[in-house]
């Protein structure tokens, strides 16, 4: 239905004009403000986000992260060497998005970040290198390349590099949510590491990275068990969809397109709470369908290049590249060669507050439009 | 645990101080932005919202509404005559809190309010007069004195004042959560009234507002099926915990101090999504316990008078009166001839998102504190 | 698909016989038992229960509950003057249906029934007369025509009739089910009454018998906390349910049947987790639709009178009437007076089993059949 | 407390026991059947399961099933060549427990048993052997010692020996508890199969045997999406765990006993509806803790061997060997070698419907007893 944003519908008469100005003056004296002449900004037809789409190369973030290897030091207080995504639609911020915060995070030689923990929900996603383990609730976990590894919200956490060369990975967190709520928690921990071990395996992938196998004597956590997931479990099961598409059977996304999420074993949800994880794997020449979803989303490409869209902007992406899909933009994914990306979101956010919404347009060959509004809940 | 919040540790010379200002700039020329310099602001030990406690009086409220009576139209576009109370920790914006919007909405003799729907959750409380009907999917509700109604998302809404008296109620909605999450979607109805009838119980009532009984042959809701909570339940509700105690027995929140959450018959869980309504009454002479709650709510007295302190403001506050209390402000009320007072808040998505964490220290003669940090999830 | 259910294909020679023989004769000695010779009988292709549909009248079950009240004292050890409704078809047992225990129980003047407390869920319905008192867990609960009251497993209940003429009521459990399940676990308790109070409504009603309202300082509890359901409530329900549809609106079952289910106000899931209770009302001239459920049921009738037909049987009923649903028994209610009848069953196993199925057969002039396989979970 | 069973407390007359006589013979013609006379019976203080404690051994087992091998063929009516384990304390069936179904299937070289499907719910188990495919919904499952295979309810399935040596294994089922419910429905298939393909991973797994990632693109089930669990991970998880315990760190049950759970991924809980089924792994020299459960199980010794007593019994146990444990029954396991043993038991539905109740002594140098009665619930 159409209609006209403006009111009132008649001109005012100049002592009307005076008497509505002192009204509003006396609104704002009072620490009031009306709905009707903000009404269409606050509450539009469909959601008109600030942030903007944008692309962040890793041939620029990762020398840059490496200089500040060189000029600042890891220690308490700034606790990171972390230079975040800032999204140029949100000035004044380091945020990727409305909800989420994307860092690339760099580790010098033999360095060390000390132990804090805090309210905040984070991951961190390896697109190269190895030899840094991050110690989560005291349990070292090795950090390698196509791994994601999660520090659910009040674990303690630190990291260390046992190795003499750098290493950088990407940080997800959910800081601007958290901050927009005031839900911020923060402590810091022991100035000293908790423990200095190399396992190949982490002690929470021991007990937890069976299929479908429950440790019955372990302990209850309020957050995922299991923190640590492999790429090789990780590329055998995109593997594995292609493979059953291409004997006919089902299992992937769209045509060409494989896709996992990373999941809780002890419920069947999102690995963590408010921050939804996933890999994607697009076949040699495959197209993605277009996606619209309420909420927002960051991604960074694994391997391989491609070309994507979000909204109007085009972006032809390799490895490393990350870039910010704010709410409701179009996002479609072409590749010639193939390619592999991880995708984070707030889509937990929304499905729990019951905000959840989306369209998926299938390739040219078969238009269509399906609205699966609040369809994806708790599977 | 101390910890200096200051870094680098040591004075850079000026060869690296020109080196990192070089660094910053390029940072901002890549849309990056680091987090040591920030990360004391952006993950603070405890809530630091900027928010702060305010009080609106209804006896300034209910004037300016009646003054736009005058001056401002309802009508297509604006929508509503409804004016937000703006928290002065949050300029430029009409919010009442981060994630709360908070509207005295005034409605003229004979006036009505075109339909439209939204993703935003809402809630009208009324606190005097009677008269309007909403129609909430073209089920007209009638409004009185005490009564809560409900208006879930997405749910067409329209409001007609069938008497010669203007009418002025409070709006509560998560427009702030909405705004800040884009995750708002907006409809126009028609321009015409669905229904002008002007039922004393609505349908949704009369099929569900039986305590413990569920309408076999109902349709399935995704919100509360129950849209209108009379002020003759409640009052009866609180009435009966405040004999229980005097009678011995369990009931009360604490000694003086009754409380009903309004509820989803279907479910138990909150009436909305998003928000949660709680109606309290403290007896003459009692004083809660002083309460620190992760997140943000507004109360408004409903009868009586008392004494609120929020943080280190300190307010007498009598019927009508509004007040907001950001995340983490400690919370205590005394009334002398008792107090009843309606209390909206954000906990539900606290709740659904891992985050709820509370403090509660008790009256003068029991201190101590409880943390019930994330207790309080789904009854 | 037919089949033919007998093998072997081909006759057997004696010595094959003999073979056969005398490996049956070795299967029975080892404590073994084949299932090709049972199949059918075991695993039928629609449930064929041993249970039988039967009528037991009132007019026969009071004069010989109030004859044991002449020659059957109350007290420890038997502990109920309660005599259970024996399907004719599971002989030796004193079980109405395979799951469900269906009991008139008699109380004579002055009477008490001693405390003890089982895990085997229980409630009363009453048909007739009151002025008994079940004491739940220490809150005293008036028994009247009309109400459900319940006795959730493990908590302890006395009864005391406290006036001069007897009272009669329907006691259902779930006894069958826990005696299969060997789930069975039985306390007595003191041997005086916790209390002889009166109150015309229980502590749980005035906590929690308020329409969508939950008392916040309420103990949780993991069975209902309400445990009284009065027949004002109930009626106020059907009457407004078939109100509606004379006004055009949704909310009966189907024409001229309203329903109510009754259920716990904390979860708004069945009021036991058993034991599915529920009030039905036909109204003058009506005719349900023909059900059949995997699962089994019984009624009673309350007031009016009607015509049931369960599978191949037809009962003319009337007030305190009661009748055996086997599982999968087609069930019709016809009247022209109009009906009230309670109906309790195991649909809360089934549907926690992922067992539920059901077919509903609409009314003459709308012939059709509907499998909700499953559908009727959790709403 | 103690309390006397008999009553009435005082000798009768003549008179008033021939007016008791002719009471009990009306009750009698009117199917109704007094409490007072068999309420011990019916709600005893602890389960009293007729069911008792049962070893059967693989070595009679497994000779009795090949020489059905060579007597009754495998086809359509009877369907599978199954023989069940028989409880002596249940006779006239052919139940293992009063809710459990467990049964040798041997099917010989090349033979082939047709598809059906059925409301009950099945497993395999395989202690030895393989060569044999079922397929589940036209997926084709191999069967290999040490895995389990699901058949959730109403799944078509049929099995067949691709090889020239026969196969065994164990069938277990929930017939008894659907029989008992009269939830059963049951359909023939094809007589043809419908694949003979026989791939080294069926398709449920190559979906969903990643550890923690969701195919987003598969189909929801109503039943676990993942049906076949292999040995080489259950041994890894159980190894795991007993070396976790050696590095001093949580993770098994009690000292020298590992144990998982068999669970659907796609919600963390059991991997069957009505059975819960785990395989346990006693390190050399290990004893269990003794546990009385409500509800009844079977356990099949894998390797390995050892003692155990279940109530009064003591049984010296070996690879392939069975044990029934009723309910109730305290339940010890000793070994000296070591010993893998699977267990599938009605903890599901004890825990659906609010039964679940245990209780856990430690061994000799930890004398306490735990009653974590319903503690168990939905992790």
């Amino acid at each position: 239905m159409t209609s006209t944003d403006t009111r009132p519908v008649a001109e005012p008469t100049a002592e009307e004009a005076a008497a509505l100005d002192q009204l509003y003056a006396d609104f704002a004296a009072a620490h009031m403000a009306p709905l009707w002449t903000q009404r269409a900004g606050l509450m539009p037809e469909t959601p008109q986000p600030a942030a903007v789409p944008m692309l962040w190369r890793w041939s620029t973030l990762y020398p840059l992260a490496a200089r500040s290897g060189e000029l600042v030091p890891v220690g308490r207080g700034g606790e990171r060497r972390a230079i975040a995504l800032a999204n140029p639609g949100l000035p004044g911020t380091a945020y990727a998005t409305p909800t989420l915060w994307a860092a690339i995070q760099y580790l010098g030689p033999r360095e060390e970040a000390p132990a804090h923990r805090h309210t905040q929900t984070a991951f961190r996603f390896v697109v190269e290198g190895e030899g840094v383990w991050t110690n989560v609730a005291g349990d070292p976990v090795a950090m390698r390349r196509g791994d994601l590894l999660l520090t659910p919200g009040m674990h303690f956490h630190e990291h260390h590099n046992t190795t003499d060369h750098p290493m950088a990975w990407v940080d997800g967190l959910d800081i601007p949510l958290v901050r927009q709520l005031d839900a911020g928690f923060f402590e810091f921990g022991p100035d000293q590491l908790a423990t200095r071990e190399t396992p190949a395996a982490s002690r929470n992938e021991r007990l937890w990275a069976h299929p479908g196998l429950r440790p019955i004597g372990a302990p209850r956590t309020p957050s995922s068990p299991l923190m640590a997931y492999r790429w090789e479990h990780t590329d055998a099961a995109l593997t594995a969809q292609l493979e059953l598409e291409r004997e006919g059977h089902p299992g992937v996304v769209s045509p060409g397109h494989a896709a996992i999420r990373f999941s809780n074993p002890a419920t069947g949800g999102d690995a963590l709470s408010t921050i939804r994880c996933e890999m994607h794997r697009l076949a040699p020449g495959a197209r993605s369908a277009t996606t619209r979803v309420a909420g927002s989303a960051v991604w960074q490409v694994f391997s391989g290049s491609g070309v994507v869209t979000v909204g109007t902007q085009r972006y032809e992406v390799a490895t490393g590249d990350l870039f910010a899909v704010p709410s409701w933009a179009p996002v479609t994914i072409t590749t010639d060669e193939g390619l592999d990306a991880f995708r984070f979101s707030d889509d937990p956010v929304f499905e729990a507050l019951g905000l959840a919404r989306s369209t998926i347009e299938k390739a040219v060959d078969e238009e269509q439009a399906v609205d699966e509004e609040q369809a994806e809940k708790h599977a």
